[in-house]
């Protein structure tokens, strides 16, 4: 079937998962559009946050590349924390902390690329969520 | 610059370019959403197809994923015609006949990924247009 069709933010075939196993979060599922092929290896997510949920904060060496499709909601991305909205891309370089946070009123659902072939997310110990806290927006911020 | 803002269907510091230069097509955008990276070798495009408008019939090796971000339309992937509408998913297989086209009175915006390393799209000759149109219903849909 070339076709999937999408309703109510699920798509025909798709069925709707856990986010992740490791790393705290808070109400977010996960759909996986495209699984990815020997001649287009990537995986294509699309997640969803609940209102008042969020990602885990962790970094990695993949790169993430992101957009918006949505709702609204923050993200932390390096030291950056901007405010984000539909169809808004976010890149995500590698080894930089990254964490998505949906609106108190609102969800946060958005497509992810990533490679096929990736490293494990790492979560941050003490010296760096320390290093994370030094900048105040940050500290205020993050749901580790 | 992590996060490009969307507003009116451009993004911050994409530029808005010409489809493509080979094959007929009419009144069709491109924004280069990501180019593509040793670790993410793909290409990530949007693509938006004027009301009436029509991408190029043709096929090729590589697949295309694609996730219609606006409007509606109809679409032709291998023999099979499909009305097409928000955030619908189209997968194109490997050397599958394609072509989108925008509604009359709507437009067709679609996200669509490749590989970064591709084939060349081919164009149908007479032969393969005469194949193509022993189904009536590609035969009236189609705009080579």
């Amino acid at each position: 079937m070339s076709v999937r069709r999408f309703e109510g933010f699920r798509w025909e075939d798709v069925p709707l998962l856990a986010y992740k196993d490791g790393g705290p979060y808070k109400g977010v599922t996960r759909q996986v559009l495209f699984e990815g092929d020997a001649s287009l290896p990537v995986q294509w997510r699309y997640f969803e946050v609940a209102p008042g949920g969020h990602s885990t904060l962790e970094r990695h060496e993949h790169l993430h590349y992101v957009l918006i499709l949505k709702g609204r909601g923050r993200c932390l991305v390096g030291e950056t924390v901007s405010v984000i909205g539909e169809h808004d891309l976010v890149e995500v370089p590698s080894l930089a902390w990254h964490q998505f946070r949906a609106a108190g009123d609102a969800p946060l659902g958005f497509l992810c690329l990533v490679s096929a072939s990736r490293d494990k997310p790492q979560l941050p110990g003490p010296a760096e969520l320390a290093a994370l806290r030094q900048k105040p927006e940050v500290a205020a911020f993050i749901r580790p």
